[in-house]
């Protein structure tokens, strides 16, 4: 039985029943009016039998999911309240967002109240293999929630590491079907990658308009707006998306002065604004976001004239994360982002103890050196304990880019 | 060309050129009368134009290596001295094996003294995708040493991960064809499986005389004789194998008392022996150790009777290191092993920042806890300063279960 079937709506566009969300052309917070309504809905789902999954990874191809029927949200964890609990298990010197993560799962099922209220509204937890903390967090996750792992190649230029992501993505569809009962056909899959290229194609609109100079609109804005992408329905979003960027085109911006600034790094879950704020705090304005909250989150387009499936391998196989191996495709794009949105400088952001991104960062800052654009590294968690000192060198930095 | 048809030496074991290692029968280092001998002949080898491959990890199979005619060391650092070194580059948060590693490649492409003296030797480095940190060291490496990673699916129960392991492995034997010049015959394959399945024999032999009560031999010992494997050549290994076995089988050994304990979690390097000397310095005696320079490294002898190169795919891929996912094979031959080897109690040891072998304790302590098999957690790296404190915690440890 298939619930719905167009879940992620591209057929059943409407904006009608959606508050505007644009009260002003220059708030902090575009799409806060929709969450209500799709906790409403996911609810409703529930109670109708829709399974819900939840994610952790964009490596996790949520056409696949959409296509069965089901529905997706990302419960990647970017809040500290919950970390204290995550510690009493995992160790401390593991990365902020792993242990926020867990923490919001141990505590939805001691019946808590401090994690995040999305945990539990899913039936399963679909997860992949990426990095060595979230590859043995999920481990332990399995005891507490039904938990699907989908395992990854590490090496994408390799000859056959398609064809295994292939096979990955194949046993993760009957995985999907056994789940829901619905079977999925290939145009139930092709609608799902229109759909999913219609949100990407309205991102590359909203980040082309980064590109002028002033920038429309504030980056810690844009980056709330990414967050949310992992928890509103697809409509719900790219309804959001089509009203924000006709006001941004449409209205006179507010003069945003200051240095011109990209973060590249780690990604930025809800909750985790730190940075970002601070870097517009101290009065530059970041035009650009390469991360899983930023670029890497829509970039590249399904290709819609393949067999879908082979499709969706390639495109999702070539996602440019640092755990893959050799990950130059990530380097260039770096430089390639920076010259595009014309930035001043990068701020090169790791959570603290992700040795994927720590390290890459070498190899990030002699391709940006080579093209002498400034970098600063910070390395941060989800505490405020740093927030003085960071403040300090960001000023130190803008005051060098000006 | 094929320099020698039999590097290994299966068909021309003799051990009239080697000085015995068995001075006494309770030596703290038995094989280093080997030393000298295997540098000159690695000298003399690259004289010869033969190659040298350098490894850092169980992952690579060896046997494809001396099929080709080349020779093998295995490069990964236990030592301090080059880690400064290292983190002039590398991230000071990440694990000491890959700092010291890297530190001593730098060093030695300075033409510094500091380092081993092995990694001039070498002529490539042959990598694998396994943990986040080492994955991406090998990437700064390859700007400075031939580097060459073999991927590894880490889903080893995923229906297709054996093909793609074995699609990397024949990629592997044309990399080490082209090296060398010589093409892989399947006899030679299997000649050199027989080899390999000839020392893990050995092995087992060597830690069968362990479950005596009490056992002929230190831990600590036999911990620097596993780490020797990874330099000398398997010829002299076996050689130096077969006489230590004779002489524990034959000599009476001198009563070991104390608690029996279980070393499990990352490998320890050569020059990194800290808590094996502690753990027996303080009254223990150390009868096994699971891990990279203990049981994981012959455990599972490779199968004869397959394809040889099908046979080398399943066996390698199932080696139950932490970076594959899920890892019940590790956690359950833990609980057996410590049955067999009759342990009072385990340590467990992570190497800092090493997140796989370090969030995987969780579900080693709770199978140990299970069987009422006391475990105590150490994290440290290759400093000293840790060296008081960790030795009061063993003392409290080896208390408790006296």
């Amino acid at each position: 039985m298939k619930p719905e079937m167009t879940r992620s709506g591209l057929r059943g566009d409407t904006t009608d029943h959606f508050h505007c969300p644009q009260g002003t052309h220059d708030r902090n917070d575009y799409f806060e009016e929709y969450y209500e309504d799709r906790l409403g809905t996911l609810h409703e789902e529930r109670g109708k039998g829709v399974k819900i999954v939840g994610t952790f990874c964009l490596f996790v191809p949520d056409e696949i999911i959409f296509a069965a029927g089901a529905d997706r949200i990302i419960l990647c964890g970017g809040r500290s309240d919950t970390i204290t609990l995550a510690e009493q298990s995992l160790p401390r010197n593991i990365c902020p967002l792993i242990k926020s993560s867990f923490g919001a799962v141990l505590d939805a099922c001691c019946g808590g109240t401090v994690s995040c209220p999305h945990v539990g509204l899913v039936d399963v937890v679909v997860a992949e293999a990426t990095c060595d903390g979230k590859k043995k967090m999920y481990e332990l996750l399995a005891a507490r929630v039904p938990t699907y792992v989908l395992d990854l190649p590490q090496r994408p230029d390799s000859p056959d590491a398609v064809a295994y992501y292939l096979s990955e993505i194949r046993k993760f569809r009957t995985f999907m079907e056994d789940l829901t009962g619905s079977r999925i056909r290939n145009e139930d899959l092709e609608r799902e990658i229109a759909s999913a290229n219609e949100t990407r194609k309205i991102l590359h609109r909203l980040f082309a308009l980064r590109k002028r100079d002033p920038p429309p609109v504030r980056g810690s804005a844009i980056l709330r707006v990414m967050q949310k992408q992992f928890f509103l329905s697809p409509d719900q979003f790219r309804t959001g998306l089509r009203i924000l960027c006709d006001n941004l085109e449409k209205t006179l911006p507010p003069t945003r002065t200051g240095p011109r600034i990209m973060i590249s790094g780690c990604p930025m879950a809800a909750g985790n604004t730190k940075v970002a704020d601070l870097i517009e705090q101290r009065g530059a304005v970041i035009t650009v976001e390469e991360s899983c909250t930023g670029t890497r989150a829509f970039w590249d387009l399904v290709d819609e004239n393949k067999d879908p499936w082979t499709a969706l391998a390639e495109r999702y196989l070539h996602i440019p994360c640092a755990c893959m191996t050799p990950n130059d495709e990530r380097v260039s794009r770096i430089v390639d982002l920076a010259k595009q949105y014309r930035v001043d400088g990068v701020v090169y952001y790791t959570l603290q103890f992700c040795h994927g991104y720590n390290i890459e960062r070498l190899r990030v800052q002699k391709a940006l050196k080579e093209e002498k654009i400034p970098m600063l590294a910070i390395e941060s968690d989800y505490g405020d304990s740093d927030t003085g000192q960071i403040g300090v060198r960001i000023d130190a930095f803008l005051e060098m880019l000006s």
